[in-house]
């Protein structure tokens, strides 16, 4: 059933027959899928049912709303309801929401937290949004050294319930720093009675929290974990990263390198959250600055304006001959950049990646010269001009093969994002040189001066 | 280190102090770095290091390296040894190496494991590469109806070993299908003698093993499981598809889209793993497709060739106008290609995007029409194409925006990947629609027939 849908039943029920026949519908539902139906209820519908829901329940399903949501709710309830809820959510869940909100808001909603959960949120806080520290949580389960495995088993059962993943237990010292992890798993399958440091493995793969969150995802992607240790410059643990997160960073991650492939500056929101000026600032930047490097294309044509006079049918193929210029580009720059964007690709491999795009280049250059010759003949501009544009076709192909293999190596490796050697990049610069290489073929081949 | 730097030591460590040394510098790695050190190795070393190995250990090993070089392996081990390792493999790596094997060589590594596996493997690979059942693995922990919490606990001890994932237990009936899941979380902490049925939740997120495997990921990142039940069409439980495979697919999804983008046939391989000839196949259609419907800006330009010869101004223009088009589709397409694929956005929206990208398009259209005033002053054309050139601007930008914004959404709707929709695509429409606006403009604007 669609979430509208669920809404609108749930709606009906909770005024024919009130908040806990509501809540046994509402209960059956997922997370998600609750919080998509609170969403569509009208807000004394939903605070009717977020009152009537057990602490546990509210805070999962609050955890799935947007931070303006979140903090309309919990601005109208008691207090001490709304103070049971925020320290019930996941803390990273906390962090995204203060953050989101005016500082005398989460002034406010900080008050509610016990001192000690306030200061771990604070540190929290000070990671900018694209480091590792800004996706941590701090609900995972730590065992001291020196526990038994029942011990830490027992700390589970206790602490389990406001941990947000228990499949692993991470093992620290006095000094909090990080020395041992141990999986679930391996706790459940080990000697009850057996030290806590013969269980697991005692090199942890951690991101340091100052670290950019492409590499958590890396790491994560890599080695396969469902949870990734945070640890701060002195090994201590800040807090663990959970898949689902990760999820979300390569998510997002690949629509930045889709954004700027298409030539604009990457949204910082979803789409419909981005107003259009937004919308417009993200895009007139790299609009203007390719119209500026398109502009000697103007000059290059006006340098060649005798030889235009005298044969005008070479106008004719001018948009045909660069805009394929440009596809060819625009083919190889998006397979590389996403190549280089996980790792297959690097930029020692440049020897090897010029001559495979040459080679496919040449293949793709022969048919497309074959494709200009038939369209030249039967546009029906006379003979001479035929091979002319075959010849063209061939060297713009080629061309643009070389230009688009060597340009995002190079800039991957000055440690710019090669994704914004976007299609329109390539193609502004084809078209310029591509124009000289027409001009100078026509010249050579038609002899003239 | 490097895993480069690390196979050399081990390879010295193995010659000086033999396989007992170098194993206990090896079992320090993560599987998937000690994946990385065996590929690196001679084959002779790789056999004495695996052969030394615990069988869990190699086999866990073994899993990250890439099938040709698994068989080759299994290929030169004594057999009990090398069914011993299949065995302990998990199944979807199984089905992987196998379906990459000539049939011969499948068949005969499908003799070593016992009957009963070999069935369940027969079921998971007669699904095509593109559905959730070619993801799933058959390691999952399934408790049966009418058990109590300790009944599956004590289960989850005895096969937990060779479970993928011991996050969730599945419970099914009698005839195999699905009806509950429990995370072992809920099973640790509840109440060892109540039933089973007391325990997680009755309706179950599951996948059915036809499904595209963009649903599984779309299920998985929804609702934030580490794993998937995959069932077949009366609910019985196949398998389970783990997040670490979810990850690939969304890396792989994100892949294909952006090469799609870029106005290729996405590759089936890794970008090095993809010889010339494919990838000159991968490009060529869409390039000669593109080159004629392109092709018809030959016939706009001849067909005001009267109007270029008298005013050869008009010339210079057009490579920057028509690119500035090309350019502000391609901005545009990108970021709804990329909304569609996520969810953000869906036909339903079109008058709200058509809207949005009208109004963005308007501004940037002006911004542009500046511009392109600006450069007509420059570049010393006489007064009369200023005006002509920024009115083009305006309205090419306009137009490539509303193009954008339609073809995606209406793709979408007709359940054809958006992503075909490239930059290159939206900019060759654009070519020829864009000369005749700007050669219309010219001829009201200069008052020419």
């Amino acid at each position: 059933m669609q979430a509208a849908e669920q809404a609108r039943d749930i709606a009906t029920i909770l005024q024919g027959e009130g908040e806990r026949a509501a809540l046994q519908r509402l209960v059956r539902l997922q997370p998600f899928d609750r919080a998509e139906v609170l969403a569509r209820l009208e807000p004394a519908e939903r605070l009717r049912l977020v009152r009537a829901m057990p602490t546990p329940l509210a805070a999962e399903t609050l955890e799935y709303l947007e931070p303006e949501l979140q903090y309309r709710i919990l601005d109208h309830l008691d207090e001490p309801l709304a103070a049971a809820l925020l320290q019930a959510m996941s803390s990273d869940t906390v962090v995204d929401l203060l953050l989101a909100l005016h500082p005398l808001q989460a002034a406010r909603l900080k008050a509610w937290l016990p001192p000690a959960y306030r200061e771990r949120i604070d540190t929290l806080m000070t990671f900018p949004e694209d480091t590792a520290g800004s996706l941590a949580t701090i609900e995972y389960i730590a065992a001291r050294e020196g526990w038994t495995v029942q011990q830490a088993l027992d700390h589970v059962r206790k602490v389990g319930h406001d941990a947000e993943v228990v499949s692993y237990v991470y093992v620290v010292d006095a000094r909090g720093r990080l020395v041992r992890v141990a999986s679930l798993r391996e706790l459940i399958l080990a000697d009850p009675r057996a030290p806590l440091a013969d269980v697991g493995r005692a090199d942890v793969i951690a991101v340091r929290a100052t670290a950019a969150r492409e590499e958590a995802a890396r790491l994560l992607t890599r080695y396969d974990f469902v949870a990734l240790p945070v640890v701060d410059d002195q090994n201590r643990l800040l807090g663990i990263i959970t898949v689902d997160d990760i999820i979300d960073v390569i998510h997002r991650e690949a629509t930045e390198d889709i954004q700027r492939l298409g030539g604009s500056v990457p949204l910082a929101e979803s789409y419909f959250k981005t107003p259009v000026p937004v919308l417009f600032r993200k895009r007139v930047g790299w609009l203007l600055t390719l119209f500026v490097a398109g502009a000697y294309t103007s000059t290059v044509l006006r340098h060649f304006e005798d030889l235009l006079s005298r044969v005008v049918g070479l106008t004719f193929f001018i948009p045909l001959l660069i805009g394929t210029g440009g596809n060819t580009g625009s083919q190889t720059v998006s397979t590389l950049v996403r190549a280089l964007a996980v790792g297959e690709v690097a930029f020692r491999d440049l020897g090897r990646v010029l001559a495979r795009e040459v080679a496919t280049g040449a293949l793709l250059g022969a048919a497309m010269a074959v494709a200009a010759y038939i369209r030249a003949l039967t546009l029906g501009v006379g003979p001479q001009l035929g091979p002319v544009v075959a010849v063209t076709a061939l060297f713009i192909v080629v061309w643009a093969s070389m230009v688009a293999a060597i340009l995002p190596l190079l800039l991957h490796r000055l440690r710019v994002d090669p994704a914004v050697v976007s299609g329109p990049f390539i193609s502004t610069l084809v078209d310029g040189t591509g124009l000289f290489l027409y001009f100078t073929v026509a010249r050579v081949m038609l002899h003239l001066p």
